[in-house]
């Protein structure tokens, strides 16, 4: 049972290295030199540059810009959503950041397997709560539910974000699983 | 029962216009003069410029970039996937652009209410149902659903697309219900 | 695309409006005073009069004869319940019916969208979580829920009549679907 | 752990048998000779006779008139209904109908418990599928279900008159469970 | 429609009972003693006979052997079990068995259609609504649900005991309906 | 956030293995030489020997006799079904069980996550296919899915024996989730 190791599973032209500009050129160094390699959904996207280019905004933003939500806890939402939504990729790639940043496997395990189970102080519990509700019955969200954030520590902002990052990963688990998309074998054995 | 007629429900200050860089306030200019208001989505951003330029140019790219998919097709993804997640805001904004793309008063709301009812070709039933199912179960979907989307004509890239529309607003739902933004009013009365 | 203006999907035979009994002719006509036209349910109905008289005796007790509930909570009834089954004769029309009755065009369009972004007084709010409860899960209706409706105010008589409210359109909802049934497209345009 | 014997949990005064008029009186006097009893649906609408009227026109011209449905397979519509909604008065009440009229109370029971385990003939078994799925998922119910009810046997009248009964028992189900409604304690015992 | 009278839908040779060891023919002449037949699940079991102790050695523990749950509560939990699962041999075995052991046919019916109608002590209540959130939403159990067995007067043991009922019948539910298995018709007239 | 080491969640007095019957002791020693460590859920079980007993010797019975499903087979129906159920305890110990048995550490990962990703040969594909359907809507498991499994290669033992591996996770997942069972954190590391 050799597992799929493509791209995605579209017959879609990509160009070599060398054919990206110059600036995506340099991206994908930057992600060798950090991660080791070069996360396959950027592979994937580098058949369009402009699309290429308006992932990365938007992922940077997200993940990585200023928030009231630590780098984990955006790490936490990404695997919770993907979770709910049993996406392979995601939960591939963001389990594995979720094990590096908490230097605690047993967490990512958990995360992908099923959040409730993790003991967490009541900010992050409300987090999670948040983020699960809003990706698998979006239309029954109200003022209930940012009340129990607010309550729980979290500032008007950063409601914002956390919807925003909920959000995303409802977007990257189907261009993932739409597509076929299949992560690099590198991230199973990290941070075990 | 006055209805609310904020952005959203989260206290965020957002700059006036004045304060926003030349090229955004050329942007929202472009957005009166085209669709007569500026989106309330846009408005709501503003209260950070990187994100709303993220927004933009992700929303820019799927939207009106070339593609297989026509731009009414991509707003009929929109309400189907708006529709099946029950998002106030986007139902209310892409049902109007529906109704104004097709010159087709009832396709708007139909896809607003249950898209099934639609009689189409077959082309683009198999997009919608593509869009339906990876709203709502996007682990179930595979290889089958894209054979599908195939064998009624569609490219490789045009699946691409599809999924990316697909996933987005399963973005932007989920943005909109979890800050509880509110549409303009002005779309109510469009192209009725 | 041109969409359906067929009475339903069925190849039944209903008689010319000529040939119906003198009384029913009468309530045709009056329909056509009142509302412009005579509603298509109507008009799929007068196959068998049996059947048509005994529809319009149960509808018209129902939506129009002495209640605690108004004829507009009513019709905001019959819209909540249509939308969680997603029927499109019934959403049309009664989400006319709500434009016109509350003179509010938005509030006919959230209930049709999404109940739960309306904003209502608690007693009118309880009467919709009821109507939708009862709805999608009626196995797990039970006095807890009967509470609620009298906690906020409403009576013994009253909860019976959201009930029987409830339970007509979720009949109205499956007979409309099916059978096909298309609504008068007179509708859509109304109370915008 | 005695069980309740009223006929609702609403606390509605409905009059005693002789102040009905005539024609109820009389009617109520036949369901005793027919029955042995009268049921509890047709005591607890006699708080107000023009609904009880109207219930009974509309029960009978469903469940009695003539139809291409047999009256054990509208009986049989309306247990498979009753057990996906799982209403304790409709399933106790038509359960016992089902029994008697088949004399086959194994087929009664496995219609309660689970109409899937029963074999029967094709035609039937289109029917309860359209049932089910038709009480469960209207939203998803088209010409599809519609054609494989005519390639079982089933002519168009026959598909309305099905959908009208399937529709039927969703509404009776909420009414009942919506007001608590409790069977005559007669049915349990009849025909086991 | 004459209904399955197989032990199941597999197609196992079973050994005449003379040939089964003779603690098995031992134990089969005791189920006629006690219950008048041998139940069918043991029946379908004997064309293994380390399967068949093994299922009996479990049965008899979780059902017969001392616990803080009476046999009548824990005949209960089956019959709720049987009842989200929808499974025709556990529902017809064990609502017979609720049927005799709490002499209260009535109390046997609502467990098979819906127990929530059932009135039950709080102790009772929460034992029940413990084993239906636990057989249809495993994943959403958590301390909650144990803590509110506990402020209803149930032990650690206990709940030990309940959850093990509960697994217990999820295990036999699937396995009479993935081989299609039959209950003894005489259980259907019992206790009535 | 310290993740939690007990044996459950239950306060339930456990006895030192020395209290244990010799041949309990005789177990527990033999798990400690082929796995390294005795699992959880025997310790959990000591606190009663005669669920322990009863418990080892139908998981033997089901997971180590002969079968026509080979014993890395037998594991990848255990994650199925608990992944299906979200039970934290028998992802982590049956997942790494498949890593071991296969080889394959993706594999392991893909069922966890997303047992739609695998590649697969019919016939196990097949068998995964039944695993989730019994598991999550055994109500709706037929004759039809039977047949599924003999075109696929499986005999009529064979599906009892799916049937009942299916159904004893189905029992287990409940167990370790009703009771909060933790694995020992040695699986977590194996064959990564």
């Amino acid at each position: 049972m050799p597992q799929p190791k493509h791209l995605t599973g579209l017959k879609l032209r990509t160009p070599s290295r060398a054919k990206l500009d110059a600036d995506m050129q340099k991206y994908f160094r930057l992600c060798e030199e950090k991660l080791g390699f070069v996360p396959n959904v950027l592979g994937a996207y580098s058949f369009d540059q402009a699309k290429l280019r308006a992932f990365i905004a938007m992922y940077n933003d997200l993940m990585l810009a200023d928030s009231g939500l630590s780098k984990l806890e955006r790490e936490m939402l990404a695997v919770v959503v993907s979770s709910a939504n049993r996406c392979y990729y995601c939960l591939t790639a963001h389990g594995a950041a979720v094990r590096q940043l908490s230097g605690d496997p047993e967490l990512g395990e958990m995360l992908v397997m099923n959040w409730r189970t993790v003991r967490l102080p009541r900010r992050q519990r409300a987090l999670l709560e948040f983020a699960h509700k809003l990706t698998v019955a979006p239309a029954e969200v109200g003022e209930t539910d940012r009340d129990a954030l607010r309550q729980a520590g979290w500032s008007e902002r950063d409601i914002w974000d956390a919807a925003s990052v909920v959000g995303f990963f409802n977007f990257t688990n189907r261009v993932a699983t739409g597509v076929d998309m299949m992560p690099n074998t590198e991230y199973h054995g990290q941070a075990r």
